[in-house]
């Protein structure tokens, strides 16, 4: 298309005081010429108004520096930062880390696994995330229906199962594991990324890959017998069992090992907890450090440091994201999209995370050659609890709740679940209005 | 029909020594008039001569005594016994009481449930079963490819897949349970029990009740509230934490405990195994009682004390089937039948148990009015690891077998999952000729 | 139950002056020991006012002699007979066979099959019926929320999936043609009808028995043979090519003819107008007659000619199903329910005509043992056509009626579907309110 | 990846001698760069040995201008040709030009639908042709067992679902129609073709364009609407009723003609057949002088002329499909796969004809965004036919090929598809081993 015929685009970041967003702006900078950003507006709530000062000058030097036309805009008044946008993303934590030290710390109280995704943690942020998200999709609704919704913010595949469910915004959600998992096998065989093709079985941050093309090649039984001395930091088959591997015929993600690896997980978390708090303490650390250094004017790229935070690529996965919705180019990427017909165990609007082709018209999943018969049932006890769960942030009602936790595999019994419930419900309660009316 | 063209019918009975079997005998005698039988062949295997020969010197004073026209024959001879028959029905315990023992005890050093169908237990006791079931459908399939094999051997809802998976044999499998929770529905609200129509999802040892006509009504509400004083000695709701089941909206069966309530019943085995032993140990004890009782030669009907012995009812509902398939009365019996169409989230080849109407062409689900979304989960995790254990049953695969091990859900993680199937493998190693050749 | 506490029936007939009421007055004085009637509302519309009066008349000497405590009301207020009924039965003929003669003589002059419920035909009285039923369930939800419908008007799978999907009432639809088929059975093989269970795979007029039990055995292939001389007047197999019905391995209805003999069928239909006139033009003679014998006061019970009017036993199916559901005899009856999961290749709302458990708590399907590859997509593309014109007389939208037509697989072309819709919109017009606003 | 590794690629073509041999070649000469072939084997049988001598010798021409180290052979050892080979094409006519005359003869003679792939035509050439196409398939398993067979012979969807469900054989069918489609639509929109993304729904030559993407617009609806002056030679939308095209929502293949236009399409066939003589006629005359020009030795190149032949572009595809097999581009192209889990209402080993991502590992499907309700009959009734005609060609079961075609939707009745199977059974005799063993 003739550059002057191209639209240009207008981005709203929701939560765009969150210590990200710096390696967002390097995306949109680097990716203008695929396509071309006009506005960039930063939102933020009342709260973290000083963090979205601090990051929002940061990207207004790093747009400076690149000499391109794009308008940063910080504000607080979300309606006109989703007004008329071509995309929104969401990337924020209601109740702020606070909230996640207690998803991370009263599980464990109880014996169970403590973490911000999985468990009875992920389910809470899910209840407190889901309202609020359900609010911003009625803005998009009414003030930019066209707008595409791309949601980073965690427990992702039930935020955006809940988007679809409940609202008519288009949207995709977004999680970085599936691009690690391509850039070590790039690495581990030295082949650029477009060159390799794993494939994923499952939903966010429970998924498993059964096949992986390399150069054409398939190397799952390479990587499961797991002899390759791989050149990459981050190798997936580490602290597995390799005979479990080799019958699984599949490499879980690792969040599995908090499925499959319950005790010395649990172990784990309270060793970590008594050395260095919980995780939340631990990335609070983390942000302070980044924050410093941001501030510092003479600063104009995103820093190094921010690559260690743990989120790395998402903002590469976002901006892909936007460009292939955007121009149309039909590559494949790994994303969170309605079931359809892909599994025939689960219900059509589940969220499951799969490969998809991205056209213009939107992701296209593409169903798994091969799923194993051994997952199926842990995956559909998964994708039960998390449907019930937010059936439950929507409607408050308990007793959906507390199905939903019961029927969680990590939860041991009826009578842990009501205590979690309990004291959960209640240590989150001014973030829960839909169940405290 | 005319009284001479009927049919006159042979039943073979695999574990014929069993003290199951002079209920089968009375429920056969009492059936007459529906169901003419002309031949009862009790056969079974040299280790268990001694206790068939008193089980059927009971049966045959038993028949004596009635007067009818039954052939009562005793037999090692398995393929004498199928020879022809109309009915085959198999109750035995592959290892008897001893590996029953090892089943309970073994999970419970590991902190996991010791039981005989559910859990590490029930997996193990497929495993020693299931070849031998299929080495008896070889001589059905050859010997009389016309018969019903009636499966009551535990765990009946895996012998009864591995039936249908691997062999041309038309099966159906048979539980006491929801025979029982018939009767104290019946009893609870005094009426017959043909007035009365509870509704079964789930599979063997899994199910939950979702709805219960009494005489036309739904009386489901009422039950889970719990309100009434039940006339009855089982009360299915007793236990069971009142939220819980409201939010439910069914009843569990008593299976479900393990599931449901793992500490509790974790802690609960441990107790009793410290004061009782395990219960293959009291069973043991009960069945020494019974044949000293069978063996008096002056008894010539079925005593009292087997009505205690826990598996009430199997007779009954054992006789009832036969007498459906040989007549075709089209009545409603709940049963393990191939799941077919009924649960679109389960294979077409699994087991499941559900009320059927009973034809003379075989029994026929009824699908239930309505599956509860919170229990799908749970019921595809335990039917996935059943159908693991079957196919490793027939294979000997060990990788097939840890798979199965590492996705039952009562079971925490792979190490365990690991320990467990390496020492139970060596336990039963000689009733496992299929993991080593 | 003891019978002082029984609950008597208030039973409503819309359409009660049809020719066909004596039969249903009959079946219930002869059932009321099965199900005490304490109320019959017979209403009609002003239209037929004359008819209900003849026929309640009839009804009333019937009742009289039977000397019942039954009331018997004749009523123009439809909403009168239908507050607090337990049963509402719908037996009507929107256009009356005026608009009949049209539905079979407009499709004939373009070289279609001109039939009342096969065809574009069958489709405007789907058009003209639909949405006075719609009114009438209006009705029935506000003041008998907890009535059945019974639904014999026709087309009666049409009929039935239209009140299931766009209303709240509880709906069960009838048709004469299993039962027959049971009677013929019956009689060929010298067997109470209780003794035979035939089984029926599809939908309303558009059904295969593929398989068919006689005292427990399968005579299916002894039927396909045709060799048996059947006593039975309405055989089943006769007119239908031999060679065919061997590989087909299941009888089709009659109604089948219209798609496998359309030549044939078209040809007769021709012959026959020009000898009789059109099948609307014969039956008006008939009720001629009819109305005439009803009319003597000195009759008080149902006429023998009534048996030949071609909807023989529809009553006695209405009163044993009003029965069943009363009761909860859970018998086995052929019925137009809701597919459910039945049929993997159908929607779950479509209706299907299948045989039934008919539990207190409502009708569930029976999945058929054996559907045959064959038939699977002729059965799949009557439904279409019937789904689309269902929503087509819903939304008055004439594309969707386009749709319908063209689609419908005895309609040859989309320049004929054209032509027969505007013809016969046009034709209907004053019965079409939707699509003339 | 380095040249010095790439893998160079073995091709046998079956069918060699084809007059669209030359299109082929010049494609792979153009496509070396990105797929390096080192021999091309053109296999014919004895019978089309002069032919394959004359476009063998032109393929070898236009080799030796291009320079390129491509070996051409030319054999009647089919053999030879398959040994070690990566893809393997399937280019023939069983019973050449002859049976196909009788294929659209003998249908006209009894008022049917007489065409080459559709109706009864092409149900004979799928039986002619499907047990040849397996004989290769053996070939295939045993000689060069990780090959691609890439499908054009017609009936193209059948003989690729034949291949599936009867061999080991990767395969993939291949028509022309979806390319010329995205022509179309590319040069009627003037952009590039990859900027263009139909969305196809059905089956071979029966397909359903609904949705079509052009430079990340939708613009089917300005499709429908037909108010655009394309520049294109073949506009999809000619001929089709604009009001029924509206409401249909999709543009319907030209093929959907003789399902749509049944009437208007027979008499066409009847006046052509009067005019011109079948379609094979016209072909044999085209072939001939096509065959004319080939031999002329001075000729280096494919003549224009072939671009008229009809088939235009099916060389393109293939192609285009071996180098994104080769080199694991991930594309999307538009071919004949497995229906797996894309329509729930087909079988799983049905072919369909979709949009695939073209993997290293083989296509992977893309669900249709949107499948119309009004198609589901139709495509289920062809599909239905489809499988049955494939398992009478390899079965020769004379009732399962009456059950195919009394199942056609262009078949009238019963008494027809009789005496048509009669009659084509008979002309084709030679070449159905299977019917007359």
């Amino acid at each position: 298309m003739k550059e002057q015929n191209r639209k240009h685009v207008k981005i709203a970041v929701i939560g765009g005081g969150s210590s990200y967003t710096p390696e967002l702006v390097e995306g949109l900078i680097q990716g203008y010429d695929e396509m071309p950003v006009s506005e960039l507006w930063l939102v933020d709530i009342e709260q973290g108004k000083h963090k979205l000062e601090i990051v929002g000058n940061l990207a207004k030097r790093m747009v400076k520096k690149s000499g391109l036309p794009i308008e940063v805009h910080l504000t607080l008044d979300r309606r006109a930062a989703i007004q008329g946008a071509d995309f929104v993303t969401t990337q924020m934590r209601v109740g702020l880390l606070e909230a996640r030290k207690l998803d991370e710390h009263i599980p464990l109280r109880h014996g169970v696994i403590g973490q911000e995704t999985t468990g009875p943690g992920g389910m809470f942020k899910a209840l407190r995330t889901i309202p609020v998200i359900l609010e911003i999709c009625r803005d998009i609704e009414e003030l930019a229906p066209q707008a595409w919704m791309l949601n980073f913010t965690n427990p992702a595949g039930m935020v955006t199962e809940a988007v679809t469910k409940y609202s008519r915004v288009k949207t995709v959600g977004l999680c970085n594991s599936p691009i690690n998992f391509k850039k070590f096998l790039a690495e581990a065989f030295g082949t650029p990324e477009s060159r390799v093709l794993p494939e994923f079985v499952g939903i966010n941050h429970l998924h498993w890959v059964t096949s992986a093309l390399v150069d054409g090649k398939e190397v799952l039984p390479e990587l499961l017998r797991g002899k390759k001395e791989y050149s990459a930091r981050n190798v997936p088959t580490l602290g597995w069992d390799p005979q479990f591997l080799q019958s699984l015929s599949a490499i879980p993600t690792y969040y599995l090992k908090y499925y499959y690896m319950t005790t010395e997980m649990l172990n784990e978390q309270i060793a970590s907890l008594e050395k260095d708090g919980t995780r939340a303490e631990v990335v609070s650390r983390v942000e302070k450090e980044l924050f410093e250094l941001y501030a510092d004017e003479s600063l104009e790229e995103k820093p190094k440091q921010l690559e260690q935070r743990g989120g790395a690529y998402y903002s590469e996965a976002a901006v892909h994201l936007m460009q292939s919705l955007y121009t149309g180019r039909n590559d494949i990427q790994t994303l969170n999209v309605p079931n359809g017909v892909i599994y025939d165990f689960l219900p059509a609007d589940a969220s499951i995370e799969i490969n998809c082709v991205v056209t213009a018209g939107g992701p296209i999943p593409l169903a798994p050659r091969h799923v194993p018969q051994h997952i199926k049932g842990l995956l559909h006890a998964v994708k039960t609890y998390e449907s019930l769960a937010i059936d439950a942030a929507v409607s408050g009602d308990r007793g959906l709740a507390l199905q939903a936790m019961v029927h969680h595999p990590l939860v041991p019994s009826v009578s842990t679940a009501k205590l979690l419930l309990d004291e959960m419900l209640e240590a989150h309660r001014s973030y829960l209005p839909n169940f405290y009316v």
